[in-house]
Parts: structure tokens; C-alpha cells; sequence
């Protein structure tokens, strides 16, 4: 059950000039469902990525981070679902060169101008010959209005697929903004098993770019979590085509800042759907940490309340059960936290005040609060001017449920 | 349901001579259960203790770390359920002086001669009135065989007692060793909702119970993780009465080292019985990480896989979906991890060598070790020499049902 997920409408679905998009059956784990997706992109598109930092980095990761580095002009995304291709040594890089090199072929461009995605269980080997066997039928599929196919062929327990389309002026052009992304579990800061696609018409010169994707990422896909678990395959790729006309050199355009402006917000939004979608998730939580010395500390607090599993059950129970938030500030990691000074609201309700309930805080109040399906808490620390902000869900008996049987 | 708790036999539980126990109905949150309990203890019993890191550390806690300071020779310890005392911010601090000051009153002490101990819901004012009205009571029914009465009366979500009871001989005299401990959810390093206390009638000095009381903490109660929820009122205390007629003056006196070594089992004991009893498990887990490069480093480990969500409910189905422990050893935080030189088991079985699952590793083997109650999880980092151990349990549908309604 999502929480206000919203799906836009197939005609509110603009396709981004420079992309076509296919999705084909490659049976990687189970038959009879697309779960095999290429982005073809026009020459000279521009694309720059952000990736997991866990050690285990799959092997697709790798290899995309070998070919943005070769800057050879990426011409293809190839990206399949039910095996993550991750923990497979040797033979899982192989797998990933092989998967580029049959797309590079049928392209008749270079392999190190493909990059693949894989997402699904990992430690299993990846059923490459299938997935190369899929190839033919997805890349002829490939049409530039097929956004919301590529939205379903990339889930995996996702329950809706998660799609942001937005159109802006830009100096008298229309600039196109549309992007998919995936995820459901495994998902915290530094990306997740979570997969993040977002094109725009606009063109930006690679290394602007490059900067540009890790100041998004920082502001979206990097502030959710739905269970603390970083996976080994996050991705997160920006591709900027250019075919809108719209060519902006240099952040000193008066163009870039709401071209940023749009593709950050649409980054959130793509963000934020994977936390509404999140497993068994009932309730999305915003946890705004103020007054902190620095970005650090600040995180430190969200993430230490996002990630309590006694906070995620309160909230699952829809019950103002407060104190688990303030020991979960407590435990967060600074020592020299002066807990007189810190405040606590839930929505508008004044919580806590120096260390203690608020003397006004009535446990109504709190309650209709926490029966809502989106709630804000909101800190403030009293220890300096810095805000950061982290989205995440409750914790619900579906999680587990679906933790549970996810493999079986 | 417990994981193998052995609770021991009421003949079994060996008194420490020096210490008298008593409990009583002081009905702090419900009425008609013992929900307070006093330690009276002889003149010049030694005591230490070990408290909540966490920086909304409870009134009790504060309260208690002031007492110990004042080394006035600790006389009696209170403790209640039904009530943390936490987040209860000045009149909180009042409650337990208060406390201190009844109950040393009608022992005929000073109030710093008093060490207080709350566990229970945080954020709600203590009922200091119907806890002072509890303590005569308690005081009249004090004797030196309460040990089992009082495991019970601490129990807060706990579904069993937790006790430990051991004789040793050292140098021809016997020399007794008894504790009790509660906790069940809330509990991660570093102390938890977790209170432990430890008795022996063999004599120690305070400074160097002092620094024991850290070093075998260090080997049990900041061992074991249920939720990662470090709570406000974690308290662990070892008292020495040197009633036995055995006064060890230092760490060179042949008696130590065995004493010691008693001392550490029994509080590992009491720490494992918390995580056997941790709300909803059905696993005890242990997590043995070697070959690390520090203790810290270990630790990270550890811990990364004792708190994934994922990991925890992949216990609780006995499925042996093994990538998510190595993502969880990836995303531990140790930055120059090589991956390609990790060696993961389960139980008996090698699973993961060299980055990828094990080429020996059948499916059917792990899904037997899965099973059982007990499973060890041993991961090589082949970077060092040390190892270090945590215990953990898994997550199941009821810490959800447990957690989410708890209050009400």
C-alpha cells in the first residue's frame, strides 16, 4: 500500500527528445514479465552518475564506473531486474562486460559507451545468456514515448512504478525533465537498491554535469531511508541530450539555476516514491533536524530517528510514544549534546522542551497527529544555524512478512 | 518465547552473604504486581557501576553517577518498573533524590549512601509518592533469599527471569557469585533498557571494582544488540560485600584472575539471557567478526550485521539469503575494505570466499544451519589480528506486535 504515491497519467508523461526506450521478457528469474529495459541515447548526450558506497559494490557498478571514466560518449543504458548481479567475484564482472559488449554490437558502438544496471537478489549468478538472448527484442521495442513501461520493467517489490515528468521555460524553449526510479528495501543514505533515471532535453557539458549529479543525489536520493541497509548496486544517472536546443554552458546562465531548481525537485520527488512504496511502509515520515553545528550532526540525529526500529513501530501504531525519539536523539553520537536546549514537535505540537515533555503538550494532540499518513518532526538542537532534512517510513508487520519470503 | 533460558532452580540460586532483598506493590504504572525493589547492603560492600552513553541519560542514572562520585559507601539500592524517570527533565531529578532521601531515612543513612534505578515508559512523570508510600514494605520483606522474587519484580516487556547463580573456590574458601538482569527490547551497545546487577561476597577495593565493572561490561552487556535502541536507563552494577572472609587488595593476589573470569561468565550470562528474551526472537545469533585490523573495526562489523533489518528477518524465515550479510559487511563503514580477501561461514559451513559465494557452498547446507536456534555467524577480513563477538536475535512479526503496542 503506497502512501500518496502519485502515478501521473500516461499523456502527462513527456518523453525527452535523444532517448528511446525498450523493454523486453529475458526470463531472469521467473518468465512471463519485462524485466529487461534499454535506454538508447543520441549522440553526444551527456551522463554522469552516483553510486553505492557500499564495499560490495556489484559488479554493473563497477563496470559503469569504469566506462564513465573512459569518456567515450555514452550511447546506452542497459538494465535488468531479479538478479542484482552482486558478491559474484570474477564471473559477475565478466557477466556485466559480456551484457555491454552483445548491446554494443547490436548498437555498432564501442562496449565502453554502455553502461548496465542490474537489480534483485544477490550472491546468485546472473543468468547471462538469457539476458543477451533478450537484447534483440528490447532494443527493437525501443520508442522514445515508452517512460512508463521502463517504470514497470524495472521494479522489483516495488508495488507502483515511479515516474516524474515536468516540462519548464527556459528563456522562451520548452526543456523537457522526466526520470524514473525503483526501490522498495535495502534503501539508505549513499544509495540503496535503488535505481534513479533522470533525462532532460537540456544540454550541460559533461563534467558541469558530473558535479551537478552528486549535489542532486545529496538532496534526494542520498536523504531517504527505509531500513538503514545500503545495497551493493545504487545507481543514480542523469543524462542530458541537448535536443531541446537548450545548451547551457557554464553555471553562470541565467538558465541553470531553474533548470537545477527543476531537476532537483524532480530527483525528490523520484526519491520520495521510493519511500511512499516503501515494504509494509503505512506512514511517511520527514524528520527536519535544525539548529545543528554542522550538515554532519544534523544527519547524525535524522538518520539515528529514522532508523530506531521502536521510533518506526511507534509510528506503525499510529502512538505518541515520544520518549523513543528523544532516546534516539540521545544515542545519535554527540557527546556534548545539551539536551536543556533541544525541542521536539510532532507536526505543529510542541513536544519537548529542555529535556523534558512540554509542559502544554497534551497526549490528544499527539495522537492526531501520529493518525496522519505524512508526519513531520521536526528538532531543534540549539547548537548552531544548520538544517537537513531525511524522509523515511514506518515499520510495519508487511516488512517483515515481506523481509521474510522475499527469495522463497 | 525465550531461546534456551535457563532459568536456575530456586535452590540453585546461591544468597550473597552481605546482601538482603525485598520487594513490593507500589502499583507504579498498574496495580497487584511487585514493581519495587531494595538491595540492603552490609556496611563496606564495595560497589561500581556502569551507565547509558546516551545523552538523554534518565534522572535515576545522573543520580546515580553522583552518588557513586560522592564515596560515601553505598548502603542500598532502589530500583522500579512501570517508569523510566527519563526525559523527565528538573522535577524528574527531584523524584529520585526524593527517593534516595525516604528510603535513607528509614535506614538510618545518608541520602548519597542511596543508588535509585528506573525502568519502565519514558517521558512521563515518575509517581514519586506511590514509590516512597512502596518502600517500607520493601524494606520488611528484605532477606538474603529474594534473588528470584527480585528478577521478577525488575521485569518490565521481559517474559522470563533472568538470573545467574554460581559458587567458586578460591583458595579454600567458597566464594559466591549471583546476579539478575531485565531487558528485552531497547537494547543495543553500550548499554539499553537494560539494568544488571552483580553480587559477590568476596571483598574488592572501589577503585578496583571500578575499573573491572567497565572491562567485564565491556565483555557482556556492551556485547549484545537487539534493535540498535540504546536507551536512557541502562545501568549495570557489581557489589562486593567481602562477606566470605576473601579480600583480594590487588590485581596481583592469585584469587583474581579467577574471580575475574567467574565475574565475566555470569555477566555474559545475564547479558545473553537479555537477548534470549529480546521481544519477539526466535534465533540467538552470534557474530564472531576475526581478522580485523582493530577492535573498533570489528565492532563496525558486528554490529552493521546485527542491526540490518534485513539480515535480522532473513533469520526469522531461516532463509539463508546470505548477500544481504555481505551487504551489511559492506556498508559497515571501513572504507579500504578489500572485499576480494573475506571469508564469511555459517555455523560450520563456508559460504562466501574471495568477494563471492563459495563454489563449495550448497544451498541445502545453509538452510540446515537456518534452522537451528543457535546459529554462528563467523566472518575473516584478512586484515589483522583481532576479533571481537556480539549477540544478537533475530526480527519477527511479534517485536512488531510487541513494539506497536507496548503502551496501550
Amino acid at each position: 500500500m503506497a502512501i500518496n504515491l502519485h502515478i501521473p497519467a500516461r499523456d502527462a508523461i513527456f518523453p525527452v527528445a535523444g532517448i528511446r526506450i525498450g523493454t523486453a521478457e529475458a526470463s531472469i528469474r521467473k518468465a512471463g514479465r519485462r524485466d529487461l529495459t534499454v535506454f538508447l541515447l543520441a549522440p553526444n548526450t551527456t551522463v554522469a552518475g552516483v553510486f553505492t558506497r557500499n564495499r560490495f559494490r556489484a559488479a554493473p557498478v563497477q563496470v559503469c564506473e569504469a566506462h564513465l571514466a573512459a569518456q567515450a560518449g555514452i550511447r546506452a543504458l542497459v538494465i535488468n531486474t531479479g538478479n542484482a548481479n552482486a558478491g559474484t567475484g570474477e564471473p559477475g564482472l565478466q557477466a556485466s562486460n559480456q551484457t555491454c559488449e552483445a548491446l554494443a554490437s547490436q548498437l555498432g558502438v564501442h562496449a565502453t559507451q554502455i553502461l548496465p544496471f542490474s537489480t534483485g537478489v544477490i550472491l546468485e549468478p546472473l543468468p547471462v545468456d538469457r539476458l543477451i538472448a533478450g537484447l534483440p527484442a528490447a532494443v527493437a521495442d525501443a520508442q522514445s514515448a515508452h517512460w512508463f513501461e521502463a517504470a514497470h520493467s524495472i521494479m522489483t517489490t516495488d508495488t507502483q512504478p515511479k515516474i516524474h515528468s515536468q516540462q519548464i521555460d527556459l528563456g522562451g524553449t520548452t526543456v523537457t525533465i522526466t526520470g524514473i526510479s525503483k526501490g522498495a528495501g535495502m534503501i539508505r543514505p549513499n544509495m540503496a537498491t535503488m535505481l534513479g533515471f533522470l533525462a532532460t532535453d537540456a544540454g550541460l557539458p559533461a563534467p558541469l554535469l558530473k558535479t551537478l549529479a552528486s549535489q542532486i543525489a545529496n538532496q534526494s536520493f542520498n536523504r531517504i531511508t527505509v531500513d538503514g541497509d545500503t545495497s551493493t548496486n545504487d545507481s543514480f544517472i542523469i543524462m542530458a541530450t541537448g535536443a531541446s536546443g537548450v545548451q547551457i554552458q557554464s553555471p553562470q546562465d541565467p538558465r541553470f539555476q531553474p533548470l537545477v531548481q527543476a531537476l532537483t525537485q524532480a530527483a525528490r520527488d523520484l526519491a520520495q516514491k521510493i519511500v511512499r512504496d516503501a515494504e509494509g511502509a503505512t506512514k511517511f515520515m520527514t524528520i527536519q533536524v535544525e539548529q545543528a553545528a554542522t550538515t554532519e550532526e544534523a544527519l547524525k540525529v535524522a538518520y539515528s530517528i529514522a532508523h530506531s526500529p521502536l521510533v518506526k513501530t511507534a509510528f506503525y501504531a499510529s502512538d505518541p510514544n515520544l520518549g523513543r525519539i528523544l532516546a534516539a536523539i540521545g544515542y545519535a553520537g554527540i557527546d556534548d549534546l545539551d539536551v536543556s536546549k533541544l525541542t521536539l514537535w510532532l507536526g505543529d505540537i510542541q513536544v519537548a522542551t529542555q529535556g523534558g515533555r512540554d509542559p502544554n503538550y497534551l497526549e490528544e494532540d499527539g495522537q492526531r497527529i501520529m493518525a496522519q499518513a505524512e508526519i513531520l518532526v521536526r528538532v531543534a538542537l540549539g547548537r548552531g544555524q544548520t538544517s537537513d532534512t531525511v524522509y523515511t517510513c514506518d515499520f510495519s508487520h508487511e516488512y517483515v512478512s515481506i523481509n521474510a519470503d522475499y527469495r522463497s
